[in-house]
């Protein structure tokens, strides 16, 4: 068997399409249609920056006017929590995303839930987190990558009900809601993590319909570890050495693609799988929050 | 093997003693200390007043003023957030309990995120939900029904890492949160529910080294499904018909304790096994809400 590819890049520039019309369509029916994200960025890390930039020029793309606000590495807690009840109470502001990580300082669990739950895009607030969790609790804002997953999963017509899936990896961001929005679906979901033995995490990948991978370790599955037929989804960004690229390095994900390529049905790769799929998601949560904002 | 029995009764007993003690030397330090539970019973199903009963008898015992305060069946949804809110503000009150369920007119996940997180000792309300779920969250205020189960498994000594545990049903009282309580502590959890098949419970089952069974359906567990020296937590209550009862009935639980007990290390059993732990874990979850609130 050879894999097909989750082509991550195809299906997240159809949406965003989507998101594209959605929104010319709304400025058109209501003229004061203007939604409005913040994105907050402390400090200077590199890779925030990078983020940060591609999130602004995705949001450039469908029409959603972005802002930047840039602070010092060295903000105080309480003016930050000033900055953010100010942008709360912003009615121009529809959406706060404060990129993460943040420096010691701050209180990360604070700050986040800092964010009014109604313009929390990122999904990490307490509120938004309790409904992804509770049983029949009506979703609101579920955070950008499980979200895409769900996404790519349903454009592929993966079945979950009655599968064994299995995430590996519990953050609170990825791995936690991943299993129980894959949960709520049907699967019966084991979650691997730093705690479960080597035993154990190739018992249940060898046993796993549907694997989704957030450990961020470089070749943590190999196709000896997988059951023919599966389905792999790969959400490690890794950095290994290579010299043929200018930066002396590639980036990967947790998933030996070659090998596994031989066994699953089907896989997304890195890059071009999860990573398009989570930027557009933060539109879609933007439009989602801008549109209950405005009442339409 | 023939499984040890976990004795829920000789555990809460001892725990109940614990909080007693607590209570009494703390009303000493603190004359002005009075913790002080109010239940709700809306409408007079009788396995609510059952339980209501034995929670108030369990918090004289130990010295937690207790009242009830019952509300016809038909009471508006308006009104019942009315009361909430005024026993919310009470300085007086430091624990409410709803008791479960409510009447078809009243939304049971507005009621129970309406009562104060402080004062919420279910554990139910969205905050504290999240703290569960959450992976770095300082816990607040546990579910009774997993709290109990937990404090059992310590008391037992049972070892978590590096284990299999199956969760059997997930809803937001017990399965849910259960599951993320056994992953916090290092378990490798499986969540089976009404969407898992057959096969897919029996292969769980039979490789799970630690099983809580949360389902409600009795003989839902053979001695035949289990492995050999695993430990099987009961939550279920089921009544089967016993004519040598006067009642014509008997509980039981999920688990068919014989032939477990042929298989297992450690079983606890229904009745005496979970019950007695949930009920002392509202005592326990009003001396911590009385305790903050006192500032002691």
């Amino acid at each position: 068997m050879v894999a097909e590819k989750i082509d991550g890049k195809l299906i997240s520039s159809s949406l965003r399409l989507n998101i594209q019309n959605e929104i010319s369509s709304l400025k058109i029916l209501h003229p004061d249609f203007n939604p409005k994200i913040v994105i907050i960025q402390v400090g200077d890390r590199p890779d925030s920056s990078t983020y940060v930039r591609m999130k602004l020029k995705s949001c450039a793309e469908v029409g959603i006017d972005g802002e930047l606000l840039k602070y010092p590495a060295d903000i105080s807690q309480d003016e930050m929590i000033n900055k953010l009840n100010a942008l709360n109470n912003d009615k121009s502001v529809h959406g706060i995303l404060v990129q993460l990580p943040l420096p010691s300082q701050l209180d990360e669990e604070l700050i986040t839930n800092a964010v009014n739950v109604e313009k929390d895009v990122d999904g990490f607030s307490e509120l938004n987190i309790a409904a992804v969790f509770k049983k029949n609790s009506k979703l609101k804002i579920v955070p950008c990558t499980p979200k895409g997953i769900m996404y790519m999963i349903d454009y592929e017509k993966i079945q979950l009900e009655g599968k064994n899936a299995v995430v590996c990896g519990r953050s609170d961001i990825v791995g936690g809601p991943m299993g129980k929005l894959l949960e709520k679906r049907g699967a019966t979901v084991t979650t691997l993590h730093s705690k479960s033995s080597l035993d154990q995490v190739k018992f249940f990948l060898k046993n796993a319909d549907v694997i989704v991978s957030a450990v961020g370790k470089a070749g943590f599955i190999h196709g000896d570890d997988v059951k023919s037929g599966c389905v792999i989804i790969d959400v490690g960004t890794n950095y290994v050495p290579d010299e043929t690229k200018k930066s002396g390095q590639r980036m990967v994900g947790d998933v030996d693609y070659d090998s596994c390529a031989q066994v699953a049905s089907k896989i997304s790769p890195v890059p071009g799988g999860v990573g398009p799929m989570t930027v557009v998601m933060v539109l879609h949560n933007l439009l989602q929050t801008a549109k209950e904002q405005y009442g339409i």
